[in-house]
């Protein structure tokens, strides 16, 4: 469950009154009463102070929890599965073979890895409105950017060590300054064999029953040690118990739950079939890339991972969206508020129908030109940030796009500088992919078309253009993010000469994205939120935005047409469910650790919590405060969660700390780690 | 163009009266009278009668006609590409180069290939109907298919020239013995180079305008010498006249223009979605296949051009269903029908909506087990269509699945037994491409699943599968077709036993359909059908089925967004359109050309024909008789001509005798070709 790939859509306002157990609740309006009535209990301030402080956000966009005083962190191994491809090498795969660090000395640091703690919610909501107040079109988007802009920009001063992001909540009715105290050296701890975290691949992925060990420590260092994290979690190396109160504490990616019933068939009509069609089709050139060629299929794993999650993901969304009885339900919402609100907040439904139309007409633009421009290409995802760093830099910070502010280049830099592998294969795979594809949606007589290719082939000009670039070598990138527009223009590396050629043409389409589409869509989607504050209270939670929330439930299974399904697995089903063949090979470690271990311990379990992408990594915590267990999947029905939350199907897929601890002890041996783990 | 992929959906009914210019009309109920009323004119029965008997339908899945007295025939190339692709080698690569037979004795036969002519029609409507009268459920489908072996059995006793094939239109309303006279010896005449008849590839494929010279010469053969066919088209080598009246004549494959909104809805929840993923699948796993390796992607290219091509067109079909405009026609066509019929034919809609809930349960396993078992793979449908054969030759006649009745086995065999050659690493990627999708699609705890793999990957089992079946050899399935279900039973191919041990499971699901689809919405076609007649007479054209059609229409152009597109393209556009690069290499023959050329000459034109995937190769016949073109694309409107026809975009694509003309004189020259061309 990485985060899911971010659209520009903005966030909008969740659809009814809440069901049991959903919501993805901000820290300042956790829902203690409501709780209380379903549960008998609710944990007070002090708990969710120390939860709070012990939750970790990591940017590659997964969440994660302290575990220790000395900055040990707590994911999944799938939130790793990326640094440890990039500290392999062809003699060394840690991502196949696992990672144990003998001492602290050969932790290994995550390139682009970054760690943020939350550490103080201020309501900037005054400031927000009174900049847009009777703005419309371009003008609103504008001014909102600049506020934005600099309310970030004097929240945090210090920029080595804090973070300021201001977070769009109820679809504008709400803005909020989120300070973060960030820690930009993160290094590998522990991992277990990919075909232990990963067991049943794709198949198994968002099905249950599952046997995955999806766990995996990092550690915060800051000047070459580790961080002191005093307020962590206490690690609880038990199974769960049925039916006991779960909290999940981390960062979902998106929702779209009160998307208006126009929206979702946008999203229904165009989106996702664009996105589950060109996901497969790439997803079948790396399999075939990979298939007689061992090299390749590693150097592609991570980013094939990422695609047949993304794929589900989104297959998910649109099955949801195509079942008769979800649909209605989301029609009954749009009913209920419309009927609720009447005219009092103007007609947003039809400000948003119309907006539609308008995005329907420039999707595919936006979409190859702009936001998706070099799709799976990092070398052209590094050129097209250097060359529009260099181009925002020279303008003032509340002029500037988004993603180019003074709060967010250090983060910018950092991810454009770390070292981090490149496969020229596997990156002119993804260009002419992204290039041959935006040729047929846009048709080979578009002239943007035309300017992107000149007469050369999607292959031919992918070609060239990786291998005459030289921004794989990050100290080309360091000389060219610090030398500005000038290095830019002087530069002659082919790709970033690429991107400067046609940046007029990517930055037009996103004018009229923002014109047409985000400004209406911006406007109407607050008065959607008034209309819904007016009708259903602040009983509440907003859309995800990747910003810290909480999320209460229990452990529980499921009916799966008619059949129950229990709510954990044991190790002993790995060995049960193991074929021998990919992706059902038992990794070697539990291979050979089989009879020492005790095959009743509990592997994976299931909860009611509602999650979505990005939760990834996050701690599930009992109500004790204690973790045991992390977050790592959703059951397939978790997926319409994107739209809507059905208590009676949707679960939070977990492993158990208790399965974590039997691998640290005998499978993946780490004494050092069990006995830091266990002190108090 | 090529036939769609056959769905097993029952054909129904057209939807209202047709709109000008709309309809592929059967031969014995051509609107002689409604043409006259808009041309001014219409063809009278000698005129059809000629036309009707120079018509081909060439088994490929292409449509095609005489014309020379001595069997030539015109059709497209890529109707000639499996053909071309498989008399290559390594060393002569007639795909590619293309290839001119320096004489008749170096005409080479084209394996799998036959070319049909309808030589009568007749009515067994009664016959059929009185067989099926009062049953349901699976009786009815069982009585219906043994009166139809029945039927063709007795029509054609001599199999050696003749093929019976009873036609379901109207969706059961009529039922109709079409009787052909056959040539299972057909061969290559005359082929242009690829990039000539394919420029533009897949990019320009359903678009125009184009410059291809998608066009081939065949011809049947009976007894080593070429047949004798007096009844022809004259070649009449000059381009199109704006407004000009123009008649396409073929074999129309399918279409499903009166689908209830019921069926239209799981097409586009169901079918399509599930279609252009898995197409955009194996079309990504192709082309990076072929992408380091020409060898391979020689092998592959007839494939991936057939993939690319349903692709688009379901791509199509999905993007027409999610128009609102066009959904809504389709949407207002059903309540005219319903408000015209009441409750005299009962309730059909909700007889096939009842139907649809059954089919959403087993759309899966009837998918991916029955319908389309084995997928790609042309070792597993040999397998197949080998132990089904033996299986159904120890039953009846009449208690026989389609496919396998006495009058469909002479195909069959041919099919089986003519050589064509295989690619083992094809065949492998095909065979796990099914496996691992049938596996994802009913996931890995499905019993059927785990029946197919036991515990093997689907890699390791394509693998097994392949390098050990002995059926890439003719004369293999010659001997296993002849020695029947004991020779099967005696097999120790592994492919073969594979199938046998799975073929109960496979029988099972698709008795299913029978019982609960196919069987309930035969019966509920014939009550639309009914309520049809019953509404708007005799003024309609069935659906398509693969056989025989006219259609009249004009040379006309259209209008794409505001913007008027030319009725004709000129051999001047082609190098003006040209790169350099695939697929906008000018062809070797062009290039050396050109400076001879008359670059003025027509290449390809539209006319506002109504045709659909089937018609590929179709004479376009002027009011003369004569034919200017073949019929070779659609434009991208035209894809949603699966469900109606829209007469202001619907546009056929079609290539000019004039060019045609020119290639044969100045670019691949045949100087004896161009002498039988004028001839007489």
């Amino acid at each position: 469950m990485k985060k899911l790939t971010a659209l520009s859509l903005a966030t909008v306002l969740t659809a009814g009154p809440a069901l049991a157990d959903e919501g993805m609740w901000t820290f300042d309006a956790f829902p203690a009463a409501r709780m209380k009535a379903s549960y008998g209990w609710a944990p007070d301030q002090a708990w969710l102070d120390t939860v709070r402080a012990a939750a970790v956000r990591l940017t590659g966009g997964c969440s994660a929890s302290f575990v220790s005083t000395e900055g040990l962190i707590l994911t999944n191994h799938h939130c790793i599965a990326q640094c440890a491809a990039d500290l392999s090498s062809k003699d060394k795969d840690y991502l196949a073979d696992g990672f144990v660090a003998a001492d602290r000395a050969r932790e290994m640091k995550c390139p682009g890895q970054q760690a943020e703690v939350v550490t103080a919610i201020s309501d900037v909501t005054p400031r927000v409105t009174a900049a847009i107040k009777g703005l419309g079109g371009e003008a609103l988007t504008k001014a909102r950017d600049a506020a934005i802009a600099g309310i970030e920009a004097a929240g945090c001063t210090d920029k080595a060590t804090t973070r300021c992001q201001v977070v769009t909540l109820f679809g504008g009715g709400q803005y909020k300054l989120y300070t973060y105290r960030k820690y930009s050296d993160v290094r590998l701890v522990w991992a277990p064999e990919f075909a232990a975290a990963f067991f049943g691949g794709d198949p198994d992925n968002f099905n249950f029953p599952r046997y995955n060990l999806d766990a995996s420590f990092l550690r915060a260092y800051e000047n070459g040690k580790p961080v002191a994290t005093p307020r962590h979690l206490t690690w609880n190396p038990r199974g769960p118990v049925a039916g006991e109160a779960t909290f999940v504490v981390g960062n979902p990616g998106r929702t779209q739950r009160l998307l208006t019933l126009d929206q979702q068939e946008f999203q229904r009509e165009v989106l996702l079939p664009l996105q589950t069609t060109l996901l497969s089709e790439f997803r079948g050139r790396l399999i075939a890339a990979g298939m007689d060629d061992a090299e390749r299929k590693r150097e592609a794993a991570d980013t094939l991972f990422g695609i047949e999650n993304s794929y589900k993901v989104y297959w998910g969304q649109a099955r949801a969206l195509d079942d008769n009885a979800f649909a209605k339900r989301l029609a009954d919402n749009e009913a209920l508020l419309k009927a609720k609100a009447g005219r009092k907040f103007g007609d947003p439904w039809a400000d948003i129908a119309k907006a539609d139309v308008d995005y329907r007409n420039i999707a595919l633009d936006y979409y190859f030109l702009e936001q998706r421009a070099g799709m799976f290409s990092g070398l052209y995802g590094y050129a097209r940030a250097l060359v529009r760093a260099a181009a925002e830099r020279e303008k003032p910070n509340a002029a500037r796009l988004p993603g180019y502010t003074d709060s967010q280049l250090p983060l910018l830099e950092k991810q454009l500088t770390d070292a981090t592998p490149t496969y020229p294969w596997l990156e002119k795979m993804a260009l002419s992919f992204w290039l041959s594809k935006t040729r047929e949606y846009l048709t080979a007589d578009a002239p943007q078309v035309k300017a992107l290719l000149g007469r050369d082939s999607p292959e031919a000009l992918a070609k060239r253009l990786v291998d005459g670039t030289k921004l794989a070598d990050p100290k080309v990138r360091e000389r060219l993010f610090a030398g500005g527009m000038a290095a830019i223009r002087a530069s002659d590396d082919p790709l970033i000469r690429f991107v400067l050629k046609n940046d007029a043409a990517a930055r037009a389409v996103r004018q009229q994205y923002a014109q047409k589409v985000d400004a209406p869509v911006t406007a109407a989607q607050a008065k959607l939120a008034q209309a819904r504050f007016a009708a259903f209270g602040a009983a509440n939670y907003p859309d995800a935005t990747f910003t810290l929330r909480i999320s209460y439930g229990k452990v529980m299974g499921w009916n799966e047409r008619g059949r129950p399904v229990p709510f954990e697995t044991t190790v002993a089903g790995l060995y049960e469910r193991a074929t021998g063949q990919e992706p059902f090979v038992i990794a070697k470690g539990y291979a050979a650790a089989k009879s020492q271990l005790d095959l009743s311990v509990p592997f994976d379990f299931v909860t009611t919590n509602d999650i979505i992408g990005g939760n990834s990594g996050s701690p599930v915590i009992a109500k004790d405060g204690s973790v045991i267990g992390a977050a790592f999947d959703g059951n397939i029905h978790s997926l319409g969660g994107n739209f809507g939350y059905d208590p009676s199907l949707n679960r939070t897929v977990v492993v158990s700390t208790a399965a974590v601890q039997q691998a640290l002890e005998k499978v993946y041996p780490a004494p050092a780690l069990v006995r830091e783990l266990a002190a108090r």
